[in-house]
C-alpha cells in the first residue's frame, strides 16, 4: 500500500507536467511509442506466448484466447491507432466560452486534462496500448490494471511505453501498471491522487468498483437494452432491426435483451419476428418465463413483453432498463418524439439497431467507454471523457470593490468562440 | 425512511414528466409561482416572524438573522429573479452535436434534465425560492432541505410553490421539502431515486455529505484561495488586488486566505501590502505562525509565505489549496502562462481579485453553486450544472450487420449546430 501511495503521488506530480506539454510534444511521444513497440516486438510476442501457454493450460475459452493474443496483426492495429490519434486535434486548450466581464477583464472557459485516470480493463493487451495513448493525447497521467491472464504481455508493453514516453520528454511516473487485484482495492481509497476511475470488464466487477470508492467512476455495470415495436411500426423493418439488435453480436452491452411489442401489432409481427430470431438460434422467453426483467443475457436469448401503449413501454424501460441504449420502431413522429424525450438513457434510437450505440460508429474516432452515468459524460464517450475545463480570468488590477460599491458595472459581452 | 422512499419514488416519476414539459409551460409555471408568492405574502411573513422570534431567543448572531429575514425587499428580489429566469433561453433541448453517420442515419447530442436533484442549503429562505425556480427551469424534480432556523418560512414557501406549480400543470411531487437532518442522512442512501446532491453551507457538513453517499455531489467543501505576487508584479496593483481579495468580503469561499510573495520583490511589496491589510484590520500570520497551510480563515486573517519561484508557488497551491480559485499578479506573460496552465483549480486568475470567481460576476445569470470537482461542472456553475445530454439517433431501418459485413460504410459527416 505505501508503495502504491508513492506511485500515486508520483503520478499526481507527473499529471501537473503532462497538463502543460504542448500538442507537438505529445504527438512526438505517441510516434516514439509506436516506433518502440515495433522495434521491441519480439520481446512483446515472447511475453504474450508465455501468457497464452498459461491460459491454454488453464483451459481458457477460444474467444478469450483470441482476445489475449498479441501478434503482428494486433501490433499493426495499435500502431495504426496511434498514428490516427496523432492526427486528431488536441483536446486540451480549446476555448469553450469567452466573455468580456468589463473592458480588459476577459473570462475564458478552456479545456484541460482531468489529472490522474485509473483504468481497469479486460485481458486484451491491445487495450493497454489504446488506453495509454488516449491518456497521453489528453494530457493525463494513468494507472493501469489489465486482466491477470495478460500480465506478462502487459508488463512488457507498459515498460516499453513508459520508457519511450520518458525518452521523448514525458515526466517520470506518467504511467504505472498495477500488478494485483489487491492493488486495485488499494487504489479505490486513493481519492487524493486519482481523479477518475474507468472500469471495464465484467458487470459484477464494475458494480464492485462503483460501490467501493469515493473517486468518480465512468462506465456501465449493465447494458439492459430494449427494442420497442410500436403499433405504427413497419413490420419488415421491425423484424430486420430487432433481429440485428439481438443477434448481430450477442456478448456486448448494446445488444437488445428485451423486445417490447404493442398489443395492436402483436398478431402481425409475432410470426415473422419469432421465425427470424429462431433462425438465428435465439431462445425466446415470454412473460411467464421471465423472472427478472432487469436481465442481461449476453447470449442468444431474449425476453419479450406485450405492452398497451408507448407510455407503458417507456415506463418499463425506465424501471427495468439500465439507462444504456433503447430503440423504438415506429412510423409515427409523435410517438417517436414521446419515446425519445421520455426514455432516460444515454442513447435513444428510432428505426435503427441498438448495436449502433458505440463511439466508433458514432464517429468519435477513439472510444474511452460507454457511460450510463448522467454526469460528466453520458453514452459512448470519446476523448472528451478524459477532459475537463477551467476558467481563466485576466485583468489589469481589477478589484471587486469597484463593482460592489457602484464605481463600475459589469458589461458581460459574450464573444463567439 | 419508508415515507421518504415513497416521496423519492414520486419525485423520480415526476422527473420523467418534468423532462418533457415545453419551455412555455415551464415559464408559465414560474410566473404562476411568482404571483402566488405575492398573493400569499402575509402568510409567508407570519411564518418568517415566528422563525425570527425563535432565532432571537436562541441568540442567533446579527448576520445570520439578516439572512433569515424574509420581507418585502427579499420578496421583490426573488420575484425579480423568477422574472429574469423566464427570459433566459431554455437549457433543455439544445442540439450540441449533429453527425450524419450515413445517409438518413442522423445522430444528435441533445441537452436534457438530470432528473431528481437534492439541494441542502443554509438558513436563507430566498435560497429556497431560487433553487426551486432553477430546478423547474431546467426540468428537474427537486428535494429541498433548508437550515432548521428557517423551517416555518421554508414550509410555507415550499407549499405555495409546490401548489402553484401543480395548478399550472407540473406533476405531483415535483418538489419535496425535507424536515429533519435525519431525512438528509436517509436521502444519502437513495441513489436509486436521486441523481445529484448539491450541498451548501458549512464546510464540515459538505465534507460529511461527500464522504457518506454514492450519489454524485456538486459543490465545494473548502475555499482555500491564494494570491501570488510574482517577482514581475506591479507593486501598486499587487497591494490593491491582494487587499480586495482578502478584505472585500471575508466570510466567503473566494476570499484569499494565503498570500504568496516572490522573494525578489519582498522588500518592495511587504511594507505597503502589510500597511494596506492592517488598515483594514487584517492579522497577518507568517511562516512560523502557520500550523496548517490548508486553512480557510473566513475572517480578517491571512497567511503569508515567501517563495523562490513561480513553480514553488504553483506547487504550494496544488498541494495546500482546494482547487477553488487562485490568482497571480505579474506583468510577465510567460510567468502568467505557466501559472494559469499549471494551477489545478476551477478558476485561475491574472492581475485581478479572487473575489471575481462567482456565477453572477462571470455573467451566468443564475448561480447554482461553485464546484471544486473536476467532473461534470467545475468552478462557478450556472444552469448548465443542472443539465446533462443524451444521444438521439434516427434511421430508416438501419442495421449494424450491413456495416460489419461491408455492404455499407459510415460517412460521419459533422454538421454545424
Amino acid at each position: 500500500m505505501s508503495d502504491l501511495i508513492s506511485f500515486a503521488s508520483e503520478a499526481r506530480k507527473a499529471s501537473r507536467k503532462m497538463a502543460v506539454i504542448d500538442k507537438e510534444s505529445k504527438n512526438n511521444a505517441l510516434l516514439a511509442i509506436s516506433a518502440a513497440l515495433i522495434s521491441n516486438k519480439e520481446e512483446i510476442f515472447r511475453a504474450n506466448a508465455e501468457d497464452l501457454r498459461k491460459a491454454e493450460k488453464e483451459k481458457l475459452e477460444g474467444p478469450l484466447l483470441k482476445r489475449l493474443r498479441f501478434d503482428e496483426s494486433k501490433l499493426k492495429d495499435v500502431t495504426d491507432g496511434i498514428l490516427s490519434l496523432t492526427k486528431l486535434e488536441d483536446p486540451v486548450g480549446k476555448v469553450l466560452l469567452h466573455t468580456s466581464l468589463d473592458e480588459g477583464l476577459e473570462l475564458y472557459r478552456v479545456t484541460c486534462p482531468i489529472g490522474v485516470i485509473g483504468v481497469i480493463f479486460e485481458s486484451r493487451p491491445d487495450a493497454l496500448v489504446q488506453i495509454a495513448s488516449l491518456c497521453l493525447k489528453s494530457g493525463n497521467a494513468v494507472f493501469l490494471k489489465g486482466g491477470r491472464e495478460a500480465f506478462n504481455t502487459n508488463k512488457v508493453l507498459s515498460e516499453i511505453i513508459l520508457k519511450a514516453g520518458i525518452d521523448s520528454g514525458l515526466p517520470e511516473g506518467w504511467l504505472h501498471l498495477l500488478a494485483t487485484r489487491e492493488d486495485v482495492t488499494a487504489m479505490l481509497s486513493l481519492d487524493k491522487y486519482i481523479d477518475l476511475i474507468i472500469p471495464r470488464g465484467s458487470n459484477e466487477f464494475v458494480k464492485y468498483i462503483m460501490n467501493n470508492t469515493n473517486i468518480a467512476v465512468m462506465g456501465h455495470a449493465d447494458g439492459v437494452c430494449h427494442t420497442y415495436i410500436d403499433r405504427d411500426a413497419d413490420i419488415d423493418m421491425a423484424v430486420k432491426v430487432a433481429t440485428d439488435a439481438k443477434t448481430q453480436y450477442v456478448s456486448v452491452c448494446n445488444a437488445t435483451e428485451t423486445i417490447l411489442i404493442h398489443r395492436d401489432i402483436l398478431d402481425k409481427v409475432k410470426g415473422p419476428l419469432y421465425e427470424s430470431l429462431k433462425a438465428k438460434g435465439v431462445t425466446i422467453y415470454e412473460e411467464g418465463d421471465v423472472s427478472e426483467w432487469h436481465h442481461e443475457y449476453l447470449d442468444y436469448k431474449v425476453s419479450v413483453k406485450v405492452v398497451d401503449s408507448v407510455n407503458e413501454a417507456v415506463d418499463h424501460i425506465n424501471t427495468y432498463g439500465s439507462g444504456h441504449t433503447d430503440a423504438i420502431i415506429t412510423d409515427n413522429d409523435e410517438t417517436a418524439r414521446i419515446f425519445l424525450d421520455s426514455v432516460d438513457s444515454g442513447s435513444v434510437l428510432r428505426n435503427c439497431s441498438t448495436r449502433f450505440a458505440d463511439g466508433f460508429r458514432y464517429g468519435f474516432g477513439a472510444e474511452v467507454g460507454i457511460s450510463t452515468s448522467k454526469l460528466h459524460a453520458r453514452g459512448p464517450v470519446g476523448l472528451e471523457g478524459l477532459i475537463t475545463y477551467k476558467y481563466k480570468l485576466t485583468g489589469n488590477g481589477d478589484i471587486v470593490g469597484d463593482y460592489a460599491e457602484g464605481r463600475k458595472t459589469f458589461k458581460h459581452i459574450r464573444h463567439d468562440v
